[in-house]
């Protein structure tokens, strides 16, 4: 059993990891830190593990960490100075939070504050596990991707690897569960004021942006700017993305799906749905799956896709394991191959 | 008093004309009528009129009314039947329903089913009431129009018609309330098959799309071809539009605003927000308001236009009613001048 | 026009008074104080009140006062300090908190708190309408009752004056909504923490317990002492009550229906649902409806009441404003006199 | 690895058998039946098992079961034909639904049809695990309790049974999830009737009541008559029960503790709050725990017990696979060992 360390356990993305990693088979949690709750229980930040996690947090404190693998689930600005090559030396990172995913460019335009672990940002494999395993196998750290980008990054590189929507067309309309704004109390998330309503957010400047870009540069090869409108659903879990691009001449509906196959056919948690049915985020919430489909507009020439994923899952703490697994060489679904809960 | 009727009173849309109607200054209700619940009290199909409203409904038969207007809350293809230019002649129509929205031709595409009164259609004033006053108050026949259709075009339309942006780039992306569907049992409104969950439908299909087409080319003298993706909101009541097109050469923010309002500065129920602040369904829930706020992103030069509406007030039976003001010369917001519940 | 100032009108309370008493039509509101946003337009702390309600909020001074009515929306503890003889003199006040509901010693060894406005407790009217008009309609200080207390002695006072119950077996199982927590943060009513879940809170410990026992002994000259627990529901608005007691020997299902009847027949706020039909909270929101439904379990001889409000409405702001109506002389039911919404 | 067949798969206890049955190490699903939906894929019927179950629905027919295990989720009224000392000779049975539940006598005079199977009651084990795990070890066919009837027995077993509480006072205030419904459609689980709404139903006439009672004679040796009132709270999953019962002379906090220890210390699925914590359901969901709390209401010598499960876990699919468990000499926690999932 490899030991496994969390820094930032309290967060959900935090508390979504413990669950997943107390009933993972190759891994055992040795320490969960909380700056917050340093010295509490664990059972009493979260009490759905009473009785079963028995840890105390301990500080956020990177030279405290004894573990083979260390999970960072921190806002950003941490993991870029927490990770240096002397932790690296003696523990693989995932980082679930933003600092290595992008360049250092794009993370000091978007992000507004300076990257204290430029050096390392090189080094970091991007963890969209589908198009990079062979980079993670062999990675000491892993940036574990946003999750709208997760969702439209899967959607979009192999329409756009094959050639087969104008990159100048596309636009993103993201939708979420609350769960994506975290643990931290906000008046936009305070039951009354998001229950029963719909809202957009961050738009045109949310930072999943040029993570969405970059991602699509390095995988299908190809520089894009796009537009991306994030919203905010009244649920707990749970993203869908509806991409909309301007199809090439001479595209087909066979073209689109045979694309989705080819990088798809053999990836255990990318589902591409049967022409005429389309994602939904209930049929994935719980699960670690990937669900993609789509619809030629035929009067408008433009495409549409809807994806749908679970965003503490798929989105965070399911793709993170993934990650995890194909590092250590464990089976690549081991931990995180259930069945979506329905209904739930 | 002026006598009300409404034929099919004991859908969504019908009691919430009940429950408008109920407090009008200037009507007062007569006639309920539901083929479902014939002979049946009202109060007995909604317990929330209870002690209230003491009438029982009588059958969906146009040759029982007695009123000086009637609302017409049916799906689509009875009132095309129903409304006959003898009953023109005795009663003022309210249609809520699609049949008097679009042209002959779109709704035999469309809707694939026969349209009875096509000798009528040119007479329907369509009710889009901010941009069609004139002909509304001088109508015999009113069309109101669609949810979807209400909301994207009140944002439109200012748009094309001041010619800001490009309208072949146009695309709406709606989100709605579960009490969009209506009151019909299906598995898709099943409460465990809809809560914490979110879906696209209507994908390149949905029926509003030729009728806000066809809006657009009536108030903004503009033929478009546009894509309209609806989903479906875990949410109650609501409906907001997230709308992209791409700008023309120049347009300025001060631009947008300008043509907003340019159109709007008069009108009771739209408000257009401040720049920075987004709209959002929790803030007209209850209301008949339309609050529309748009963001430019540079980076792409796409204007972002996202709308907000209650889609059974100003999407439905508050606009039917603002309808009957302008018809009636009653006072433009009798019945319908409230700000919105919130929370609620 | 009266003039009407509301102390604490950035609450979920004071917003509701504002939303009811913008349309009353009797009154004008010309001031709104909050302490947290002093100095701010109040239609930038609720964006649904935006281009309706052109007022900054102004400190909460009791000072600057200058009203025919004030209403006071502020937690506990404080109105005990602002209502002062002299404050009396010029304006009526009605207090939506907890001072002044309940006897000297009852507050202080509930709430824990000292109380500074001993010598007007006497003077303080409870404003549980239908119980107190009288006094309400004479009184210069009305104390608005609580909202699980108005459902729960609506519900019970008739059952214990006529002595149909057996007072030493009740037990009152109170649901609400999350609006009765209010707009302070906690993480308790952050969105995904209390969505999709349940809880009781405040067991055999709740504040509303000694007021639900001393209005009996008022109305129905019978001392109490009874369990109380509440529950936090996942939905914004809406109160229902199960209550449990004994009947006492021969009583039958009509002497029950006979005791509603007796007193609350005329009451315009209060229905009695018809046999076998049970009170739900839909039915009622939106409205200042208590609704009351009863079932006798004659297995057990045991009564059980089942009884809905709005919790903002009947139990909070539409009975504050009820109270209003009776003080002042305007129509009892002017501003109030709403069908519910269904669905909201 | 055994082969488990289940008749009534499309049901939510169904596919929430498929779900943790999938995953389960000792079993493999070889039949999966339906009524409505036979010769169709299962996977049309729940996309979530869309590419991981690729079995198509047989018909409902005993005959065609070929299987070590049979579970059985139909509604009431179909297991008491289908099972039949031949069908027991081949497979063991699970039935998840009412049958075999309670005595003869109480299912003619509850569920008002005649029970077929009689011959079979005294042989059926009554499912409550903690209760009998004995008899459903060497048992051929096990019953598994009802949602509500499961969360109120453990939470009033040790009570009674140690003679803690006055066995004529008992109370139990019930409130559960949508799911608790089923799939099928009706008006009250139409998602715009009871989102954001609460109700009370089946009042002093649910079919639990006789369940519970029969339950304590069984394992407490104690008849008891209780008032049982169930509401539909809007959440997906979830019950809650708040108990309330007179404590006998003497009885202190650390009795009533001592009670629930000695029971359940070494139970892998009951989990005993800790002093002044009080049971949740968003602890439980997704997991097979029964969470109990209690709080001594002092001033009217009353005690509260507030416990919550997930129903369709430990209050049906989890429950009734933990029988299996037992039955069939696998670990008595496999498949089920989860942690719960929050937020979910």
């Amino acid at each position: 059993m490899k030991k496994v360390s969390i820094l930032g356990a309290t967060g959900y993305v935090g508390t979504e990891l413990v669950r997943l990693l107390h009933n993972h088979p190759n891994v055992e949690i040795t320490q969960l830190s909380s700056h917050s709750y340093s010295e509490k229980l664990y059972s009493e930040v979260y009490p759905h593990t009473y009785e079963v996690i028995d840890l105390k947090c301990i500080e956020d404190n990177p030279n405290l960490i004894d573990a083979d693998i260390l999970f960072i689930a921190l806002p950003h600005g941490f993991a870029s100075k927490i990770v240096t090559p002397e932790l690296l030396e003696k523990t693989k990172v995932i980082d679930a939070g933003a600092d290595f995913r992008i360049s250092y460019e794009a993370y000091k335009e978007w992000y507004k504050v300076e990257h204290f672990g430029q050096q390392l940002l090189d080094e970091a494999a991007y963890g969209l596990v589908e198009w990079n395993k062979e980079k993670i196998r062999n990675a000491r750290l892993v940036a574990n991707p946003g999750c709208y980008v997760t969702c439209s990054l899967l959607s979009l590189i192999p329409l756009i690897k094959e050639g087969l929507v104008d990159e100048n067309t596309i636009i993103i309309d993201g939708k979420s569960g609350v769960t994506g704004a975290g643990r931290a109390l906000a008046l936009g998330t305070h039951y009354t004021e998001c229950n029963e309503g719909m809202k957009a957010y961050g738009v045109a400047s949310h930072r999943h942006t040029p993570e969405i870009e970059e991602g699509v540069k390095l995988f299908a090869n190809q520089g894009v700017t796009l537009t991306f409108t994030p919203h905010l659903v009244p649920m707990n879990r749970g993203i869908l993305t509806t991409i909309y691009a301007n199809l090439n001449d001479g595209v087909t509906e066979q073209n689109i799906r045979d694309a989705y196959e080819k990088y798809y056919r053999d990836e255990p948690f990318v589902r591409i749905k049967k022409d005429g049915e389309i994602a939904q985020t209930q049929w994935v919430k719980g699960s670690n799956y990937c669900d993609i489909s789509f619809v030629l507009d035929k009067r408008t020439n433009r495409l549409v896709v809807v994806s749908a994923i679970d965003n503490m899952m798929k989105g965070a703490s399911g793709q993170a394991i993934h990650n995890m697994n194909i590092m250590m060489g464990f089976e690549e679904t081991a931990g995180i191959n259930f069945l979506p809960i329905f209904p739930v």
